[in-house]
C-alpha cells in the first residue's frame, strides 16, 4: 500500500449536441459537467475493507480473510484483464453479494464493481485493509454519468493504492492529474466498473469522467478533444422519470414512419456537433468573443427544436426553456429528454443576479438546479483542501 | 351588358407547409381558405361607374364619359393583352387616380386594378355604366390573399359582365364553377388586378382564388391538385405586424451562416410538403381514418419547429401553439411568420364546444380567430340565397 488517505474526483458528463442523433452514426459531444463525485481512501490496519455510499445509503464492511477466499476460486484470464471483465470473478462476486437473483438495484451494482475492481487490482499481492467512501454532487439516474464518475474515482484511487500508478499531486498542489498513459489504465479499469453497473455501456460516460474537456463520439468511437474552454452554465433536472430506452424506441420509430422527413433532421443535427467543435475549437485559440456565444446559443436554440421534432421533448423542458429565454438565456434538453435534465448557457458576463434568480425561477417550478461549469479537468487527485467543507466532512464521517 | 345583377366570391389563401423553403426552391402547398371575398356587379343606367370597398374604406364614381377618354389615349398591344399589362393604359390610369407619385395605398391600388380590369374588358365595345361593391371575411395584408380574391372576383365578374365568358348559375343552383377554359381566363386577368397591386406576384394567390382546393408550387411553376378533402380549421390571426422581406431575408442569412444544418431542414420541409400532398391525395380515395389525421398533426408540429430553427417563429406565435396544444390541437404559422397568421387543424370530430373555447381562449390572448376550413371552392358565381345575410346586406347597401 502506497497511500494511508487519499482523495480523488471525477466530473459527470453532459451530452452538448447529438443525443438521439449518435444511435444513427451521427456525432455526439459530450461534455464533463463539474458536479463532481469524489472519493476518500484510507488504509487500516483493522482487517476490514469498508465501502461508504451515503448517496445511496450503502454501507458494508466485509473482513479481508473472507474476501481473500474469493480470489482462491477465481482463475480468470490474466492476459489483457483490464480489458475484460473476467467472468469467473464476477460470478463469485455475484453470488458473494447475493445479487444472482436479478436483484440489480444502485446499491448493489456499485458495491459490486466496487468489490471487482478490488480484488482485481490486489489479487496478485496482499489484500489491503481499507475503507473507501464516496460523496458525489451528481443526482444519481438522471443521465449526468453518477456511475461513471464513481467507477472512474474508484478506479483511479485502488489503481494508486495498489502501486500500479503513481499518485500525481504535488505537496504544494491543490489537484494534481495523472499523466496520459495513467488516464488510459484508470479509463480501461473503469470501464470495467461501468460494464459491471450497465451491462453495455458505450464507454463516453467514463472517457468523460477521465479526461475531461470534451469527447467527440462517432460509431461507437471516442476521440477526446485537445482544448476546450471552460463554460458556465446552469444544470436543470425537470426531476420527470423517463426511460431511455422507450426514448431511443420513439425516435427510430419516428425516423422509420417519416425517413425523408427526420434524416435531414439527424444530417441538422451532426451538422450542429461539427459546428460547435469548430467554434469551441476557435474560442481556444482567439480571444472570445460576444459572436461566439451568439452561434452557441443559436445551435441550442436549433437542437432544441430538432429534439422537439425527435419526439423527446417534454412540457417541463418547454417551461425550462421558456423560463430561462425571459432571463435572455438558451437552454436545451441534455441525454435521453423526455424529462431528465436540461443545461443552460451562461455568458462569462452574465450578472450573478441573473443567474441567482433564474435557478429561483427554476426551484420555483419544482426543477432541481445547479450553477456549475462544462469543460473542466477529469479525473484528479486532491489535497483535502480543495474539498468544499462539507464535502469532506461527509468523506471523513464514515 | 349580360347581367343586372351578378354576385362572385373567391377565396383567400394560406400556406399549409413549405412557406419560406419555397424561396429556396422547395415545394409549398398552398390552399383555399374559405374566408371568402363576395362581389355584387350590377348594371345600371346612370351612366355612372362606381366601385364601393366598404373594409377599406374606399367608394369612387366616374362618369363613363370621362373613363371612355383614357381609352382613346391608349393604344396597348392587343396580342396577348390577357397575360401581360398595358403599359400605357396603366400609365394614363395612374395619371387619372393621382397615383403617380408613390401614393401606393391599398385604396389607390384597389382602384387602380378596378379600372384597369374595367377598361382592358370593355374597351372594343361600349363601356357600360355599373356598380360593383366588394365586402371580404378575409382581413388585409396579413398573408391570407385578400388582393388576390379581389382580383379574382373583379375579373369573373368582368369577363361574365362583358360576354368573355358564360354566368355558370344554374337557375336551380345556389352556386356555380366555371369551366376549366373559362377559370384560365379569369386566373389571367385576376394575375394581371395582382401585379398592378403588389408589383411582382407569384401567381399562387390568384391561382388559388381561382381554382381553390389545394396548388403545389415549386420553382415558380404552379400545379393545382385534382382532389383534396375539406380540412376544418381554425384561422388565428395574432395581429402583430411584420414584414415579408425582411423575414425572407432573415432565413437567407440563417442558411448562409450555417449552411450545413439549414439546407437539410429545407430538405425535410420539403418532404413534409409531399408527404403531407401523399396523405391528403390517399383521404380522397381511401377512408378517412384517425391515423390520416394523426399524420397531419404531426407534420404540422415538425414543421412548426422547422419554421423556428428558421428564425420567423415569434412569443405570440408559441403562445398559439401552447393554448391549442392544451385542447389537443395542432398548430402552425402560416405564411411569412414573426407574428401573422396561424393555422390550427381540427378533426371531424372535433366538438363544437371544444372549438369554441379554443376561439375563445385565442381571443382573449388578443387575437382575432375563426373557424373555417382549407381545401374548399374556388371562384364561384353565388345565387343571392347562397350568401350570407350580412354580407348581401352590405353589397346592397352601396
Amino acid at each position: 500500500m502506497q497511500v494511508s488517505e487519499l482523495f480523488v474526483s471525477a466530473p459527470g458528463k453532459a451530452i452538448l449536441h447529438g443525443e438521439h442523433a449518435v444511435v444513427h452514426g451521427k456525432v455526439a459531444l459530450a461534455v464533463s459537467l463539474n458536479l463532481r463525485t469524489y472519493l476518500r481512501l484510507e488504509t487500516s490496519t483493522t482487517g476490514k475493507v469498508c465501502i461508504n455510499l451515503p448517496n445511496i445509503d450503502t454501507f458494508f464492511c466485509w473482513d479481508v480473510s473472507e474476501l481473500k477466499q474469493l480470489i482462491t476460486y477465481s482463475h480468470g484470464a490474466k492476459g489483457d484483464e483490464r480489458k475484460r471483465l473476467d467472468p469467473e470473478l464476477l460470478r463469485t462476486l455475484r453470488e458473494f453479494a447475493d445479487v444472482t437473483n436479478g436483484n440489480l438495484d444502485t446499491s448493489n451494482m456499485a458495491t459490486l464493481s466496487f468489490l471487482y475492481l478490488y480484488l482485481s487490482l490486489f489479487r496478485s499481492g496482499e489484500l489491503p485493509s481499507l475503507t473507501v467512501s464516496v460523496w458525489s454532487e451528481l443526482p444519481t439516474g438522471a443521465g449526468l454519468g453518477s456511475s461513471a464518475a464513481y467507477s472512474v474515482c474508484l478506479a483511479a484511487a485502488l489503481l494508486s493504492a495498489s502501486g500500479a500508478i503513481p499518485t500525481p499531486l504535488k505537496e504544494w498542489d491543490h489537484t494534481g492529474r495523472w499523466c496520459q498513459e495513467d488516464l488510459e489504465l484508470i479509463n480501461s479499469w473503469a470501464f470495467q466498473g461501468e460494464t459491471i453497473i450497465h451491462g453495455n455501456p458505450s464507454g463516453v460516460d467514463n472517457a468523460v469522467g477521465t479526461w475531461g474537456g470534451m469527447l467527440r463520439f462517432l460509431a461507437g468511437k471516442i476521440i477526446p478533444l485537445n482544448r476546450v474552454p471552460l463554460l458556465r452554465i446552469l444544470l436543470t433536472n425537470t426531476k420527470v422519470p423517463r426511460s431511455t430506452k422507450v426514448l431511443v424506441a420513439r425516435v427510430k420509430d419516428k425516423i422509420n414512419k417519416f425517413p425523408s422527413i427526420m434524416t435531414p433532421v439527424l444530417d441538422s443535427v451532426d451538422a450542429i456537433s461539427c459546428t460547435c467543435e469548430k467554434v469551441l475549437s476557435e474560442m481556444t485559440c482567439e480571444p472570445i468573443t460576444g459572436e461566439h456565444y451568439n452561434i452557441l446559443e443559436e445551435l441550442i436554440d436549433i437542437n432544441q427544436h430538432h429534439l422537439n421534432v425527435m419526439g423527446v421533448g417534454h412540457p417541463t423542458l418547454d417551461t425550462l426553456c421558456q423560463v430561462t429565454r425571459t432571463r435572455g438565456l438558451h437552454s436545451k434538453l441534455t441525454g435521453a429528454g423526455g424529462g431528465g435534465c436540461g443545461i443552460t448557457l451562461l455568458r462569462p458576463e452574465t450578472d450573478y443576479s441573473v443567474v441567482q434568480s433564474t435557478v429561483q425561477d427554476l426551484r420555483d417550478c419544482g426543477f432541481d438546479c445547479w450553477e456549475t461549469s462544462i469543460g473542466g479537468p477529469g479525473v484528479q487527485q486532491h489535497s483535502p483542501l480543495s474539498i468544499k467543507e462539507e464535502s469532506l466532512e461527509i468523506l471523513r464521517r464514515y
